[in-house]
């Protein structure tokens, strides 16, 4: 039994990780911490947790917090963790950040799409990205772990197959994504109320949404050399969920055999990856509250293209669940102890 | 370890019940029967259950399936358990009825309310009206058991202490409810379309709705006296949730104090009623997935009446959690069992 | 041709105003206030009246506009108009007030239930409460109209001819009212974001909301004694639409027939009050965008009771519709100008 | 003053047709067919239309009917029209038909894609294809009008400008689309019910949508070769709005401002087309219940990629609204008459 806590606890992500720490059975929650609700009853702001959970919001004390915990999950704005982290802070407890503070190896890029300074990139080096299917071996050993973007996760994993095994020319790739909103966070921001987003569809960040580079990083590593891709983010009106639509040009012989084996060969053993029969499609519903990945795939002969899908909760395995599936790795639990909720229709 | 089987699997209170029973440490699903879906994978339907339920539709073949489970759910349209059930069949296994074939003791009522005759009169009285809080004595021994109706445990429990204990006048009951539109069930009908129902709020069944004598009945039990209410039924745009306003005027005497008591008094040891504080109304979302029933309160001094509230999620509490809870007491398992998750917000 | 500004023209009701008026022939848009906006494109903000509207955000410099107009409306939050309004402005042109500011008589009752002082309490005798089918005459000739509320318009119309004719016994009516999210407003608010919203029921206010003397003071003039309601607002996931459900008893003899008699008398000429048939419910979508108001009732003989319902949409008939009639009544305009368009379903 | 018929009045365009012509002012509605709901009251159907039209559902007696109008407006399953029609038809009426049976020239094309045999081919070249910003003289002197899809409609407009002058190869066009319910009409089929798309986003049709052939058909005449482009439809959880983004390799030299003057040159005086400023995206919410369509573009040097977006409402400028278009085009009306309705926010 270890004692976790969590830093940006009464944000969306935040909550979704105290929900599944709730029921794991190797973690206890030791502190929550949330600036803005300081001093508050944490089931006075989050109800669902009524009778469940009997704590008060802590403030930033974060030093005296850490010799209390095994483990801190930071779901906190850009920026946050990179400027207070520092090296004593990491012998004393395992770090899971949940924004994308440790994502991008290269610190120029990442200050370039963030458009903020890095606090401590001398700590770059050290974290392990922790896409759980691909990073399986190097997230286990990590004391600093940078949890995948929402729409990195389902990007990367709809096309890494293809990706790795050379099936598609990346240059061709296309990545069109729809988001719940509840990825925008929890501020409270005209953009995100009710009525500017119900009855709506938008792209936004057309061109210039932060989570380009970390996708690309991701794919040129698979494919072995640097990729250049489309991404087009979409808002649709409703909670969760993330849905990708990636198009790219097959390479000669690459066909839905070749393309299905290769789904196989690197996902057929993945708990928490579902391959879509033929001419099925994923739909976000069918992974909602749960740790899923969906991955589906249509050949297209007559403009030589793959239409690749992916569905999977944006809450779930886009943050909080893939916190808890690396923290299951990183301390040697059952990977999918936390995690075994079925998704619930409707 | 127990074998359990689905009539009606197929529909939103069954999927929700095969949901439920995928995490029960007690009870394996044995069954499924779907006549509109005969033949077909379970997870091809509802692909939520992808990689997890590998079991085919079976059609209405009862007699035979019963030798092989202990329990049987049918959630199944009014009419067709009673045409279906005798004493044989209940030796068998025991039922529990998602309809309201047994709810309502007066076949007469019934058959007026239903506008359907009823096909096994002669089990009624054997039946146990489950409504787990009130009834638990008698649910243990029961081979029938009658689940609730999804507006009528909420309209019940949100007043039962209040009528109980005679602090308000029941001649003034006057109840409004909203419901989530998975309670019209998973028919193709027309009123139930997206853009049917998506932007709009409206009654419906006003002075006809067939929940209406099930509550009085059961309220009539609780007061002592044949009791007659006011019920109108609301459909709003959301999945679940049912919410209840009851307003009734208090008797002399009645105040917050008497009320909160009360209240306690009959709800305090429950695990899946959560009284709310003072000036804290329940919310749909807060129960969202859980077999929770949140209640709060609020005594209005200038007319006199207090306005109660209740909230639960009519697939679970409303359905299927509350026939898997009734199950548990039928079978000496721990209440919670299967039912511990907690609500998903958002 | 007279000229109208608008002051809170970036709100939900100021900018309804200002579709209204785009395609009202008798009355030509002069400027519009906003103060959060101040110096921006009105079409940058509402991006629906791109190459429409051509005009830019003015600060609250309101004296010197004043002379450009003949009438201004004010969507403003409470106690703005109250604290700047003088007998002078008074005099240069006429204002039409979506506040509440003017709507009660007794200013200690609306410093009461606002919780602030009033700025001009001298002016509230010579306001006219523009509840349109009520009080058509007074209407025509004030200089200060306090447009009545979205929840007390639906509330009042859809009691006020039983109540008026002693039909029902007023001390037991109960009013339960649903509301769309837009009634909220456009304030940044966690509350009103989409996923607090989405997916929810609840009720607020309980007991407390501001409506509540405002429906007590109309209803009680129609009934000619001092009425005393119970009125609790819900607010449901949808951008428009107030629906109440009103309960009360009937008196003696009083019949459906007596009833429709008494709705025909009232409104049976009205262009803006459309009465539904027997057996047919008001719902919100069938008046979506549109100035109607829809009222439908049922008598319950069991309960003796009989359950009104009336729909409206919040932003038209419950405020810039309504607002923008009073205005045709003012200057002596076709009644229904700027007010024809068709409700749009789905 | 003409007459105007309505084949299909009770689905949702048709009823948007009703809507558009009940404040048209040159056009009267003569009859409304409707097969399934024949001998109602239309207004009992679609009650928004309570007291304001009095007219009753005919069947499919089409010969008399021609007798008494000018135009006819067929929202109609496909193959429908094609079964009935004949040149003595055309004789009597105009026909603009809202299903794809005239759409495509080649009718070896639209019976591979729609699976249905043509029932009248030879009439199919006399049909003018009704993208009014594209080919309005031809429209002018047409007897059969075929009347663009909504993807369609969206699709080709967003592209057409950067086709038309090559500023973008089209062998790299990629299109996916978001598009609300209602896009599925008003059948009562399972997939459409409201519990089974909240909540939900899923790609569908990938690679066989019946729109791809006629998007394939326009752009190519616009371009003056043979086009293939992939084109992935999406259904997201809204009631109207269409969303296309489509992304294509710019040729060498196109760039912001050749890009820019091309939409203007061929948009730049159309009533119903706008244009976004740079950095503004098209959203469906600002064109609801408009003819409008919203062009946006953002120009990608990292990928040397154009991303074009376009909105509209599916039932307006996607169906019924551009088939009154045509109609004021064909009868030599303003082309904008019964068309300026402001799109309503929220």
């Amino acid at each position: 039994m270890i004692k976790a806590g969590i830093i940006g606890a009464t944000g969306y992500a935040g909550n979704e990780i105290v929900r599944l720490l709730s029921s794991h059975r190797e973690t206890g929650i030791e502190w929550l911490v949330s600036k803005s609700y300081k001093g508050q009853q944490y089931a006075d702001i989050y109800r669902n947790f009524c009778d469940i959970i009997d704590m008060e919001c802590l403030g930033n004390d974060i030093d005296a917090l850490l010799d209390r915990v095994d483990v801190v999950f930071t779901a906190t704005p850009q920026g946050f963790l990179a400027s207070i982290l520092n090296k004593k802070m990491l012998e004393k407890a395992r770090f899971i950040d949940l924004s994308a503070d440790y994502r991008i190896k290269d610190v120029g890029v990442y200050e370039e799409w963030y458009k903020i300074g890095h606090g401590s990139p001398e700590l770059i080096e050290e974290a392990v990205y922790g896409l759980c299917e691909v990073n399986r071996d190097k997230i286990r050993n990590t004391r600093l772990l940078a949890n995948p973007g929402c729409y990195t996760t389902c990007s990367i994993l709809t096309a890494y197959p293809l990706v790795k095994e050379h099936l598609i020319d990346p240059a061709t790739l296309v990545i069109n994504a729809l988001s719940g909103v509840s990825g925008a966070g929890r501020g409270a921001k005209v953009n995100n109320l009710f009525c500017e987003v119900n009855e709506n569809a938008k792209a936004y960040g057309v061109g210039t949404h932060r989570h380009t580079p970390e996708i690309e990083e991701q794919l040129s590593y698979a494919y072995g050399e640097k990729i250049t891709i489309s991404f087009t983010p979409h808002l649709v009106p409703m909670n969760r969920g993330i849905l990708v639509t990636e198009t790219a040009s097959l390479i000669e012989g690459a066909d839905e055999d070749s393309i299905r084996k290769a789904y196989e060969k690197h996902f057929g053993k993945e708990s928490f990856i579902r391959l879509m029969k033929n001419g099925t499609n994923p739909e976000t519903r069918f992974v909602e509250g749960s740790n899923y990945t969906d991955i589906g795939f249509k050949v297209d002969r007559r403009t030589n293209r793959v239409i690749m899908m992916g569905a999977l909760d944006n809450l779930v395995k886009g943050a909080a669940g893939q916190a808890v599936q690396n923290m299951n790795i990183m301390f040697g639990f059952d990977e999918s102890e936390g995690l075994r909720a079925v998704p619930m229709v409707p």
